[in-house]
């Protein structure tokens, strides 16, 4: 399997995070991307190539298919946040400090950075420094090439890329996330002429960005298996009844699961999820891998062992279809690199049948 | 003027807010009401009294005011939020870290305090610690006393109340403030008898927490002085086409300024909100006293010299009607207690008739 990679995340690493009233380091960090590129060479998985190998166009191509995902007022706000906030003499990474009230009767995009900052945020997890507009821009590129690369070869591919994106709303940044690298891809295959696309995420967090990006979309199936919303990160979405809206409505599908939950747990919104990918009839899917249900994970609470990532790719090749792989988040990580391999491992190796 | 105080606000003093991407020292502290104490007795302004001494039933009744401007669901998590907090093992305040994003289709509360703590807030400048609830209940008796003595004497009373609360919601905090001051206060005039109070608001940010409490109502009339929320925190409500809504279509009146504004500016804004006052025909007024309007404050941006405050105190005893002061923000530690005591003598003596 060929893995699409870019040096450029490294640019974007973090400071802080508010977290338990206090800022810590960021566990969003790029050794994450470094100790899976490990394990895929350790295991010769296959070639490792930067998007500009496998499709040179991507350069010009990129801001076009981000359009299509993003608002332009938010692109442009990321494009600039860091000049803006440096020429205002700040040294510390931007976090965000005050959002719209609930209730707020005519949400207006202020002026002032800070009110745009908040704006723009759902979480004060997502810090912007000089590195994050160059290291955003290189992973969608990432993102986009292994689309391509799937157009064109029909087989897995597996795009690293980092930081990640799922949490990244048509206008909205947090959880680390500020570009939705899946929903890009998406968008790269259906103007490649797809007609249905499969997104699935199993990430431990719900993927409340790539939900809000085609909630009223009727030519992307979203699919979410995460921890319940009641009682996990981010904590606003995620539930069994959102469902989509207007062309979207039945379109959009949440397995939530309590903390806790377990391969045997999870595997069972896995198949189901399986039956709704083969019911849509989807042309390609896109999986928006998390290894943050691994047992061992600092920010999250399923108890999902590495070798439960080969069974989890095994079935996932059984819904028969080109499947490109979108890297989104895992924390523990020393076993990140493990488990990712594996996951792709038994994507690449269905069991036989008897 | 009787001023009344008590000294269980010094329990809450924060560690730290979220500014410029760092924590850093909150600028609401203790010593803010210190200084305005110290002011009125060198001034010799008049007694200052507990509000057990001018109302002692009030122990046995804030709960029951409190209930009808804060959800109960609201004031729950605030008794119990440091209790659960310090239960997980936290030592550091708490501070919110994600929120619901925009276009939620349907919010619901979490169960979990992470989730809570971001449901009941709109920034991440509210830090809640052991000593904030008594702090707070504290302060909400301070200001129904104010109001009960403003019942029986129908002569100007100042609430030394502290922390602030004009940024609280029906059921959210923000903005250094957990439970409206002055919402309670107007309340209980309201609970007395009352038909019609007007609440005014001075403070340099918006109030948008007494907005959102009385924006439905039309037994309030809420007008508030302000930064622009364009350039301004809170930065999303304030703006002149907040009008009110259903039965309080009408009695909300905004008046955004730009930064920078000084007297002849603001003063406009308030000869306007008392020609309103009057065709009102209020019963009496609550003023939601901030003194951040002053040009030396740290946070703020407006241009008022001390002298400007005792014309301010003059022209708002001009309305004739009885007036009871809530204590709301300044941050310029110095010359806060000084501003206010101006205010304060501005109101006693309005200039004569010539
Ligand atoms: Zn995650
Ligand atoms: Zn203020």
């Amino acid at each position: 399997m060929i893995t699409l990679y870019s040096e450029g995340h490294h640019q974007h690493h973090g400071q802080a995070e508010l977290k338990d009233g206090q800022l810590v380091p960021c566990f969003e960090k790029p050794a994450r991307a470094d100790m899976i590129l490990a394990q895929l060479r350790e295991a010769h998985l296959g070639a490792i190539k930067t998007p500009e190998e496998v499709y040179p166009e991507v350069q010009s191509h990129w801001q076009q298919t981000l359009a299509k995902v993003h608002s332009q007022d938010y692109i442009d706000f990321l494009a600039n946040a860091w000049r803006e906030w440096s020429a205002a003499g700040h040294q510390h990474d931007m976090l965000p400090l005050a959002w719209p009230p609930r209730r707020t009767t005519s949400i207006r995009i202020p002026d002032s950075l800070d009110g745009r900052l908040g704006y723009y945020s759902f979480d004060a997890g997502a810090p912007i420094n000089a590195g994050t507009w160059p290291a955003i821009t290189d992973t969608v590129q990432v993102a986009i090439a292994a689309a391509e690369l799937l157009h064109r070869q029909q087989s897995h591919v597996f795009a690293l890329t980092r930081p990640p994106g799922h949490h990244a709303g048509r206008d909205y940044m947090g959880g680390y996330c500020y570009f939705n690298n899946a929903a890009v891809a998406a968008q790269h295959l259906l103007d490649r002429g797809a007609q249905r696309i499969a997104l699935l995420d199993v990430d431990f967090h719900h993927g409340n960005g790539t939900q809000d990006i085609f909630y009223a979309r009727d030519d992307v199936l979203f699919q979410s298996i995460h921890g319940d919303p009641r009682a996990c990160y981010p904590g606003f979405t995620g539930y069994a009844d959102e469902t989509g809206e207007g062309p979207g409505k039945g379109f959009n599908q949440n397995y939530p699961l309590l903390p806790g939950s377990d391969w045997s747990e999870w595997s069972q919104a896995l198949a189901l999820s399986i039956i709704k990918i083969n019911h849509y009839a989807a042309d390609a899917l896109v999986l928006s891998l998390g290894v943050d249900t691994f047992e061992g994970d600092p920010i999250s609470h399923f108890k999902l062992k590495s070798e439960d990532y080969i069974k989890m790719g095994q079935r996932i090749a059984e819904a028969n279809i080109p499947v490109v792989v979108i890297m989104e988040g895992g924390y523990a990580v020393e076993e990140i690199g493990l488990n990712t391999r594996n996951l792709l491992i038994g994507l690449m190796t269905p069991p036989q049948e008897s």
